[in-house]
């Protein structure tokens, strides 16, 4: 019998990358994606969500970045972003929840940040 | 204080996603979106699954969507699809985690269902 994939090599569902292992340029471990952004009039995912681990949901750290920055590695079962742990320190991030993709100035400062192309969604 | 936002006028989580509501031409309630899911070389939304309610799990109907057929409406607050039941009805669909979605065969059907242009994912 035949279950549900919700990974081929061509498609990965949206609950399936919720989770998934970032790792840096080193191959290290550096978070998980907590969520993806769509854009809603293209249909394609904008941003990743990575987040570190805190404790009890209590100092997480929230690194908006573009989709295009991560590229999903077999090898490590996860995506790996082309980062420094000193480059990503220094990106635009959030505690908690203290984000609001409405605002554009922050939004286009992070495309701006990893010098991806700025979409006004 | 801000609040993260899940969802904008041009943006939205992929984890709000999951769960929505997904109404019909009559504009009454279908069913929900399951999961959604995603290109890994495009980064864009392929397919949405719609899930009826069935009881603890069992007897769900699930019915994968080609992405472009869901226009989301903010009156209703929720997706919009050009079906009727009865042609909901014949499209493809898999009970329980019956589906394979590396099976071109029966992902290609999906599209051809909708009249969806066909992406070798």
């Amino acid at each position: 019998m035949a279950t549900e994939t919700k990974e081929t090599t061509g498609l990965i569902g949206s609950d399936k990358v919720e989770g998934t292992n970032v790792y840096g340029a080193d191959r290290k471990k550096i978070g998980s994606i907590e969520r993806v952004m769509l854009g809603k009039r293209d249909g394609r995912v904008a941003y990743a969500v990575l987040s570190f681990g805190g404790f009890l949901g209590m100092g997480d750290d929230h690194y908006p970045l573009p989709w295009n920055q991560l590229t999903y590695d077999t090898d490590l079962g996860g995506y790996l972003v082309n980062l420094t742990k000193d480059r990503l320190e220094g990106a635009p991030k959030y505690s908690g929840s203290n984000w609001d993709w409405e605002d554009r100035t922050r939004a286009r400062a992070v495309n701006d940040y990893y010098g991806a192309p700025w979409a006004a969604y």
